[in-house]
């Protein structure tokens, strides 16, 4: 018997959801629009559909007594004792509180538990990542945002109440760019995908400043990307070689704090600018080594996550999967 | 029945020791000048010494059945799994482990946990003062460091290998004043009793600056203290006032980054500086409003610590008291 739960991802876009075993293994995924505009409980009926499809699946079949629930990482604040979600920033018409525990309880005969979907994204990569077999890991994904989870023995640090993890908007410059939570300087506005891209496309509007950006720049309506910089700096194109550097920095600055603060056994970095690799994370490596004591800088590896796009419901499917009912 | 424990602060000029009850009152204290020049063994057997005049005093009388153990909290790095000490750094000649659980249970048959000084002093201010009742307790000590403490379910954090809680070493402004560590713009650059001192001597080198603190540090050998620096305040000089708030300031940006890292459920500041009260914790409180979202703002009360000098020897009894043999 191989126990399976089902893990739901909520964005803005898209639901993404799947099947997934206890070792991490994925049996079948789903995928399905959000439909944002039409309001909270139409996308909690939508969950609800997806989920459905899943138990109708072939993946199922044969399994439904190894089935150990539901699992759901959503952007916004969860009750996680409770089950229930309110106010994801990127949902309008969002009931205060939404309690997706007895909607699926009812619904499914399911017990579903709820997250935060960079918790569960850093619980994926703990239990079935690089995080494996480490007391304390340490995630980050550089996305829109940095979003960011602390596991200890395989289970979500929340803190006293559940705010705990919100690793993207630590501090790295106190007088640096406004972040959208209202601080200046947060880790986001250096280390995200969106900062990166930002910032070179800030630069390049410097007339006598030569880059390749700006042609690549030109054939995507003006706008760069952070995968863009990284195509540049693989080229060596210096604009995009000194804005990989400031956000390695920036990112090193900030795990120096996490390493002396949490003394992660990993650090997890996931989403879409990690994929530049050691190009961005040899940036940090040098900023940490650095920056905190040998003893902290040899106890802290960095290193890419080993999770991509389905970090979140196989994260998500993780808390089912470890949590008790 | 009143379970009790011995407690002991190693520090760098005396050794503070006391009889301590469950609630975290103090039955019997001792203290011993430490002679840290004699070296490592020496200063251990002083311990040994200061143990064995608490198990003579009176206060011990009709409570050895009741007696948990030996705690020590000592500065340097600490296995506590194996209740050895390394490396303190203002104890010379030290071997590299010096095992004071083996040397303690072989001289006086009782059991004796280890830990970092700061760590001890938070769990004794999560048990016994302020972070009393609360799931997460964060607590900084503002003397010649920054010292810290994460306490989680009545339990001291130690991270991956022991290192957690190095509170006084996150950074606070990335080019900074130089700090001890090797960093720049660590919070004990700032927020430390010692940096508020030096900051406020710097001022008053300025001649052209006015300061009722030029008089008081003339009559101390030309030095400021921290102590001076807070009476200067009360009458409103603008140097102290400066100091003051440019400390708390500092604080109060530490303190946001461990609010959306951590999410404690109270923070506690204690040690020489923390005398100030409200007029350097009120600088902290606004700082932390203007960074972070205010959900995170309001689940982070400021406070001043509860236990005092105590603080040390207490807490290292709380540990023998709340840990298993």
């Amino acid at each position: 018997m191989t126990r399976v739960a089902i893990g739901i991802d909520l964005g803005g876009t898209d639901i993404k959801g799947g099947l997934v075993a206890e070792d991490g293994s994925i049996i079948q995924t789903y995928i399905k629009s959000t439909e944002a505009h039409l309001g909270g409980r139409k996308v909690v009926d939508r969950i609800g559909d997806l989920i459905q499809e899943i138990l109708d699946s072939e993946g199922m079949q044969g399994r439904r007594d190894d089935l150990q629930g539901i699992g759901i990482g959503s952007p916004g604040l969860i009750d996680q004792e409770k089950g229930a979600i309110t106010r994801p920033v990127n949902i309008p018409d969002w009931d205060y509180w939404i309690n997706v525990r007895e909607i699926f309880q009812d619904r499914f005969g399911l017990f579903t538990w709820a997250d935060n979907d960079a918790n569960v994204g850093a619980l994926g990569e703990a239990l079935f990542g690089k995080g494996k077999g480490h007391k304390v890991v340490l995630a980050l994904t550089l996305g829109t945002g940095v979003g960011g989870g602390i596991v200890v023995n395989g289970e979500i640090f929340h803190g006293a109440c559940g705010f705990a993890g919100e690793l993207g908007h630590i501090m790295v410059n106190p007088s640096g760019p406004v972040c959208g939570c209202g601080n200046e300087g947060c880790l986001e506005t250096y280390a995200s995908a969106s900062a990166i891209a930002k910032y070179a496309q800030d630069r390049i509007r410097v007339e006598h400043i030569p880059s390749i950006l700006k042609d690549m720049a030109r054939q995507n309506d003006g706008q760069v990307t952070s995968k863009m910089v990284y195509e540049a700096a693989l080229k060596e194109d210096p604009v995009a070689l000194q804005t990989v550097e400031r956000a390695g920095i920036h990112l090193g600055i900030g795990i120096a704090t996490f390493a002396v603060a949490f003394n992660p056994g990993i650090v997890c970095i996931g989403g879409g600018a990690s994929k530049m690799g050691d190009m961005l994370l040899d940036h940090a490596r040098k900023e940490l080594e650095k920056r905190v004591f040998f003893h902290s800088h040899f106890a802290t590896p960095i290193t890419q996550a080993a999770l991509g796009n389905e970090a979140g419901f196989v994260g998500a499917a993780g808390l089912a999967l470890t949590s008790r009912s």
